[in-house]
């Protein structure tokens, strides 16, 4: 970072201890009954008030805390869930499901309005129930974290392999309730292709769905709970679609001179039903390291894999067609097992593995360092892509007085578009960051949705989209999503 | 049939003609603005009356049609769907949006107790407005045929191919109202699966959707359309994905022991992440000439095709699954470029296209011939195939007091369980036959709901399902659709 904003150094602002934050008083009363599994004490609640955010960060660095839950309850069972609502209902609190509170859009941050808040903590319900080896499918409640799937999984053929960006730090039933993108490129990547049936305690009674492979049967509603973002209930268990551990796998890396040119050869694989397990476009400068700020080279992360069978055929192809948009393979990493550790894929697997972390880490530096997703159709891709670059770079500028940063890859690839995922940076004023900050922000997203971008590929909605100005949502956008244009 | 059923013929009875059929008179007054788009007449009542069930059929052949349409709309455009839901509005009547008419669950049919119905036939909104040659997608109007699509895509590289058995007698706007699913075996084949954005026509206004490849935002609002039924309003058009033209093609059959080995080999392949076109699994008896009834071998109809890239590798692992299995590939077909329409391949099509024909003449001759399919998980399709065989063998002998032929087939599968359709046939009594086969079906459907199979992979549910005396469904399963349970 000084190398890149041509600094000497930072300033270092102390991350907070806890005693330095004051909350306001609990607003509840916690029954004798529910006192086993309702916890009111300082930690917890703050513990309990932010996502992980770059402004989540920020505003705990600013000791900031107004509005933080007024409880936060631990359910072991569904029993305990219904009690606890029951509880909300009688004392007119409002009840926010939490995950693993690795929201980045506000998702389970109390709104200033709400009168009284219990957060109900769903980690104690964290068991892998039922494998089912014939079908390839697991039961799993929704408390669970992604490594402890994956743990619980060993032993078993399987994987879920559902490993999106804060794998480690997020639950099923929260991957449910945002419409979570996982790792994987192409295919069974969005959460929504995983889930078979859920199981869902709502305000009126335990509704459960039928594991079905398909069916034609009016709307589903498993689809009406993914992507509820926790409004109509909390998700107790889901049966997911697991995978056998792959056995086979290629994998290189894919240079080309520019992202136009990889995106050309990422089309071209989607739309050749090739469907690699990894096929991450990104500008060589945010990927790989000592590469000038100024070379706008693209590389292109490629893997095929698979439990059953050979990939030969399918990377050749591919990079047959790579090739035809002008890029260059690198050819050792193919004969690598562990090409995807090393290289090109594993600088930027580790960088991928870490930036969640470095968040907190820029907040202390007054440094600007976020991101933004959206997707669209291939034919508006360039024209996008050019706009957004743009009044990224301009406003960040125009913000903060000095040049910023932004980048662009592509974490999921359709055959009829591409999801963009920018990252951008710069210097902030530190008496005003947070205003800098969400100013940023809140322009590029407007800027996505107002070009027509879906509001968010696999961040969610959040209460972010609503409390940051962004008004002219609600407005433009009526029906059940802000992914619809209501005319007439 | 006469050798099935060891007779040496038939009465047949002769199918009405209009002026048999007695319709009541219609019970609305266009006004005279809308006298060129709708009509009231005798013979187009009564051709949008029924749908294209065996049911349907038979209440033709009986000449009792009490509950026909009042009027019929033929909009040109949205503004005058606008028109005339407005007019509906304004005297009380029913709308029932109308595609193709080829549904065979009561989905187009008015109830007897809706008071006036005007019936909204989308035929004349019928063109492909837009092609996109780079994301591979195309906006189509709501109306039109699926060979029409295809006619209006020549001369591109491109075609829809959403192949279902109704293919020439039904349309986008009732593919997507009834979640249709299509002829392709894996991947895109459900209707779900192809749409990219919605435009509809509510009674609140014009609602259009985003053009998305993948959206995290919220329930999607494409998904509340999809399936609706058409009781959300008029889908008027779509963005549909697209696909280039295959060149590249390799098909064969193999044949199994029984239908058990062939299923663990079609499992083995969609496990495998092959993804063929084509992996229907057939009783020899049910596909091909000349098997007698007693044989229990399966046949699979295999298939690879691609607009990129030859399938040898595809089709070489596939079929050493198949073979693992017990299965023996039919080798000659292999190097046939026209396998898919010869040997058994070709014999199966050629049944697959004329069966919803034979509907009629099964009926004129007093034949109980139809179908119903479902879904579920691999773990417990033999037993739940091995139970509902024997419910239909047993209910249409205790219904007909006569054996009758029970078949079953895999038309689409999935890695985690396949869609099961089964075929019944038998001999009616011609006195009673209407209530002989609703008594076979309603009881085969409730022994599909009871063992927790799906209402419908891709027949839509209608109002067959409330009509019918199965008033279970209400009350076991509360929520949006009938594939959920609902608890506490």
């Amino acid at each position: 970072m000084q190398k890149r904003y041509g600094r000497s150094g930072f300033d270092v602002r102390l991350p907070p201890k806890a005693e330095e934050i004051t909350l306001r008083p609990s607003r509840v009363v916690v029954p004798s009954a529910l006192q086993p599994i309702v916890r009111a004490d300082h930690l917890t609640r703050l513990e309990h008030s932010y996502g992980k955010a770059w402004f989540d960060a920020c505003r705990m660095f600013l000791r900031t805390v107004p509005n933080p839950p007024d409880a936060v309850a631990f359910p072991d069972n569904e029993q305990d869930i219904v009690r606890i609502l029951a509880w909300c209902d009688q004392i007119g609190a409002k009840a926010i499901p939490y995950g693993g509170g690795s929201s980045v859009v506000k998702g389970i941050e109390p709104a200033a309005e709400f009168e009284k808040v219990v957060t109900i903590s769903m980690r104690h319900m964290d068991k892998v129930l039922e494998v089912d080896p014939v079908s390839h499918a697991a039961r799993i409640e929704g408390g669970v974290y992604g490594p402890h799937i994956e743990d619980q999984l060993r032993g078993t053929p399987f994987t879920m392999r559902h490993y999106r960006q804060a794998y480690r730090r997020s639950t099923l039933g929260g991957w449910i309730a945002t419409r979570s993108g996982g790792h994987y490129a192409t295919l069974t990547t969005h959460i929504d292709d995983f889930v078979e049936s859920t199981r869902v305690v709502t305000p009126v009674g335990i509704l459960e769905t039928r594991r079905l492979p398909g069916s034609g049967a009016g709307p589903s509603p498993d689809r009406m709970f993914i992507g509820s973002e926790g409004i109509l209930g909390i998700i107790t268990e889901a049966w997911v679609r697991l995978r056998k551990k792959p056995t086979f796998r290629t994998a290189t890396s894919v240079r080309f001179k520019n992202f136009y040119s990889g995106a050309d050869a990422v089309r071209g694989i989607t739309q050749a039903g090739l469907y690699p397990a990894n096929c991450r476009l990104l500008e060589a400068r945010e990927a790989l390291p000592d590469i000038p700020w100024e070379n706008e080279e693209a590389v292109l992360m490629l893997t095929f894999e698979s439990a059953d069978h050979p990939l030969d055929a399918w990377m050749a192809r591919a990079l047959e067609i790579c090739r035809d948009c002008g890029g260059v393979p690198d050819a050792a990493a193919l004969d690598d097992e562990n090409s995807h550790r090393t290289g090109a894929a594993g600088a930027w697997r580790n960088k991928f593995i870490r930036a969640p972390h470095y968040s907190e880490h820029a907040v202390a530096r007054g440094l600007l360092s976020s991101t933004f997703e959206t997707s669209m159709t291939w034919e508006r891709f360039p024209d996008f892509h050019a706009k957004i670059m743009k009044i990224t770079h301009d406003t960040i500028k125009k913000v903060t007085g000095r040049e910023g940063t932004v980048t662009c890859r592509f974490t999921h690839v359709y055959p009829d578009g591409p999801c963009l995922y920018f990252t951008f940076g710069g210097i902030l004023d530190k008496r005003m960051m947070l205003d800098q900050f969400m100013e940023v922000l809140t322009t590029c997203t407007a800027a996505t949705v107002e070009n027509v971008g879906t509001t968010t590929h696999h961040h969610a909605v959040g209460r972010f989209m609503t409390s940051s100005g962004l008004n002219f949502l609600p407005a433009r956008c009526g029906g059940p999503s802000a992914d619809s244009i209501r005319r007439g």
